[in-house]
């Protein structure tokens, strides 16, 4: 049989990466990063506002430049051997989009209007909108919609975004004829179908956030969202009913896409799905394993049969959906809001005095380069002076909430902090009491899933800390007191895009068999120092009573 | 009649200071900093364990260096004009002297043990036994010794040291015939007469730290410092009953000290006292007035007759000693641990990443120089910064406690916080939050008094931070909510010194007179600003509440 190749694309926060995967041996033959152009200029962005929009052009010029590079890795002939496309995103990230689908911000009135872009997952605008659905599900007296995302409605999410850009911005909310989630608009942009009302919407973004549940036939009812908000009043009519996963196929590749990346016209394009659900898949995760996304933030995934989780709704979690992430199989998510954030947060207050030597160089990209080099610099040397102070010697206690907290019990009105500082307290100390948050903050999700009943027997972690940060990883495997497993490949999201776009290509009969096949096992494992566990079993209990102690004056700040 | 000198010496943390102050006018006519040479070179300390030792022979360097340097800035002739000699110190800074009153560690067996040396003020190693004579002052079902310094005695301090050195050290237990303060060593070895029995002890030492008072005839009875540790068996007879003001002579200047110092012999040298204390006296401290000491960390020292404060005890201060500051007037005194050294701590922590530039260059004093030049240009980046931030926007709540907490209610177990931390919490917003949290604790400390019946109508500020940095002031002054006076001379602590040395030789009839003749009156005032001084009220509440819920957990890091 003559070699297939199946594309993978992986939008993440900062680029997209284009990986070419054999569709027979799962090895992953060419891989382009792109990074999002206007995005890295900091352009319609404002962090002291927590304010974080993407432009659509972005996605649209970094998908054809990681493509166009990673087919230019390969023989001139590789193009042809595509037989299909997997997509994963971030999420939520919702847009605004016309009647004909197209995202309001790349029509000329709103070409740089941040509200007409796609509001990215991390963006924390909506604060006030998300307490509203949560005060309002819980009031209104009929379902309570959020049961199934764990019971708090986060503002990182679809409703909570939407309303909120509705709110500001009058212009866009008279133009937004429906919205879409990013990993929606992918490949409805490449099928060439873009109408919002039929469009294959993901299971795995509606179910996750935007509180679509068969229970109640799809989403919440026009009642509660007009009680919401009279802003969405028909709101609900202009979205979707039904959603899918990501081994059916959403269309085929137009001919007009077919040209612009150089592969061939026709081939399946599968539904999309957020990179984290994705990414467990291609990092072979089954029943009873834990897999945990480690980069900037974290996604914590498991799958439970039905059986184990039944009608019961597991509570403090980002949700549990009827094959969100394998189908058949009920995906459970979870996740911290800053765990690799909480690190770059002390490089970059340590990098604070070496900006004013920034005068030299002159070209922005070299100053861009050494800033990134230097900061590379200070967190591997923080690395090693904080490995070598023992468990619990730091002198200090942190709360890891830094970007607010996704799970357990979303709250993105917690901060995070730090006690115990004295005059001797310098910056490995604290780099180590903030890993040690980060994972007493991973514990505190297992513990959550224990809790309510759902078995975790191993770990597998996936991402870019995951990858190169021994020193967090066995703190985290202490803490934990599990092993936990390290996926060879780097680039799982795209690997797991890959695999469901094999399904969907009818390459394999369904998702178990690509992981079977395409899967590319674990390259390290880090195993728990039972001397240690001892110790982080007990600071873990003064990390929830700190916890608990400073909950409400956090808020208050 | 000719012109008088009065030499005021000034024996800080890192240096002596002399000062030549005309008796008559009260101007300083030159100064001199010497700085401790094994000190600034880190010898015979433990910054980890708290563990700050000085060598008695870099007092006496010092000392000559900084008089011959004052001296050499005016004519030949001055030296012989000079007619009486002051002296402040730090303290509690003890010291084990042999039966002749010569410090341990200028016997050459001794010469690099840190226990034989002056156990420097900030030296914390003996929490341990400061917590011993607080439960065995409470609980022994004699007087509570403690009552007239607070309530609570202090690892700072003279009787928690000397048991701590006795402890660890049984070399020097056994040579250790019987300790002086550094205050009292400096006059006894100036006007050779060094007999620990018979040199005279300072009033302020023996009554703020050694828990002296007449009420039971001098010092804790031989019954509780036995039951305290019978290691203290017989040493309360080798110490001393009488104690002095530093309006009086403690003798008069040897001939050889004369010949070293190139000034009369003869002479009259006043007994000493701490720096704070004549520093207050300097400043022009009387009563309702409260004198804040502003340098790395505060002494903050109001006089009240002895009316006002009567049979009573004020809770939670560092003493109460009449004739302390001002002979006449009840002395009361307070601090916080960290003022300056909070400010110092984030500049020491920012300046982290620069450690690694620090190979160039290779001579040590001008890496040192580089070093301080580089920390007080990040200082003053910070405070630029910082000052742009409106009052409680920092979206940060800080404890001051790195170092302890001195006044109200010592207690040196406490630590440092920052609570409220988000990715956007850059290095100007934690030093706004940290100089924030400084005032607090000074606002707690005038709280105190005024709760305790102490009136305080106005404020004068002294030392380092008063005369450099109008930022910190002004925060204070809003979080007060009261003016701050900046005494004009920058060596109150000196020319303090030179005011009682003057009254001690007869040149003035009282404290009062030499402060009306010599004073140097006050250069600026810090008004508080309303609308800031209304949050900050607020604000002061949230700190507050923040102390009370952390104090236990801090003390268990």
């Amino acid at each position: 049989m003559a070699v297939q190749y199946i594309l993978g694309l992986d939008f993440g926060t900062d680029s997209v990466r284009a990986v070419v995967v054999n569709a027979q041996s799962g090895k992953e033959e060419a891989n382009q990063v792109a990074y999002f152009k206007r995005w890295t200029k900091g352009q319609y962005c404002d962090p002291a506002r927590n304010q974080f929009r993407q432009h659509p052009q972005d996605y649209i010029d970094s998908m054809e430049e990681a493509v166009e590079g990673a087919l230019a890795q390969l023989p001139s002939s590789a193009g042809e051997a595509v037989a299909g496309i997997g997509i994963d995103t971030t999420g939520s990230t919702p847009c605004p989009v016309d009647r004909g689908g197209t995202p309001l911000a790349l029509k000329a009135p709103f070409k740089d209007n941040p509200n007409a872009m796609f509001v990215l997952w991390k963006d924390h605008t909506a604060v006030k909108e998300a307490e509203q659905i949560n005060e309002l599900a819980r009031s209104w007296g009929g379902v309570d919609y959020t049961k199934y995302e764990g019971g708090i409605y986060s503002s990182e999410w679809f409703w909570a975004k939407i309303l909120h850009v509705l709110r500001e911005d009058p212009k866009v909310a008279a133009e937004a004829h429906s919205w879409v989630e990013h990993a929606d608009w992918m490949p409805a942009l490449l099928t060439g179908n873009t109408d919002p009302l039929t469009l294959k919407r993901s299971r795995c973004a509606a179910g996750h956030k935007a509180m679509w549940h068969p229970e109640w036939d799809g989403l919440p009812s026009e009642e509660f969202l007009v009680k919401l908000d009279p802003l969405l009043k028909g709101l609900r009519e202009r979205l979707f009913r039904e959603t899918y996963t990501s081994d059916v196929k959403a269309g085929e590749l137009t001919e007009e896409w077919a040209g612009r990346l150089g592969i061939p016209a026709g081939i399946a394009v599968a539904v999309g799905a957020f990179d984290a659900h994705i990414g467990a898949v291609g990092g072979g995760i089954g029943p009873a394993t834990l897999t945990k996304i480690m980069g900037t933030s974290t996604c914590d995934m498991i799958v439970a049969p039905d059986a184990e989780v039944g009608d019961k709704q597991v509570a403090g979690i980002c949700g549990q959906v009827d094959g969100s992430i394998v189908p058949g199989l009920i995906g459970l998510e979870a996740g911290q809001s800053a765990f690799g954030d909480v690190y770059a947060w002390l490089v970059n207050l340590l990098y604070w005095p070496l900006q004013y030597a920034e005068s030299v160089p002159d070209d922005p990209e070299t100053k861009e380069k050494l800033r990134q080099d230097i900061k590379d610099k200070l967190l591997q040397n923080l690395t090693e002076e904080a490995a070598r102070i023992p468990p619990g010697q730091s002198g200090l206690l942190a709360l890891d909430w830094l970007n607010g907290r996704r799970t357990p019990d979303a709250d993105q009105s917690l901060k995070g902090a730090i006690i115990g500082l004295s005059l001797g307290t310098d910056a490995p100390r604290i780099f180590r009491a903030l890993v040690e948050a980060t994972a007493y903050g991973s514990r505190a999700i297992v513990e959550r899933f224990r809790n309510e009943g759902v078995a975790i027997q191993d770990v597998v972690a996936l991402g870019g800390i995951a990858q190169k940060s021994p020193f967090v990883m066995q703190v985290t495997a202490d803490v934990l007191n599990m092993p936990i497993k390290v996926a060879t490949s780097e680039q799982t999201c795209a690997l797991g895009a890959a695999m469901f776009a094999a399904v969907a290509a009818g390459i394999y009969n369904n998702v178990a068999e690509a992981q079977e096949k395409m899967g590319s096992g674990f390259s390290r494992t880090y195993t728990p120092d039972a001397a240690n566990a001892k110790v982080y079993d007990r600071l873990y209990e003064q990390y929830l009573q700190l916890g608990r102690t400073l909950e409400q004056q956090l808020r208050e700040l």
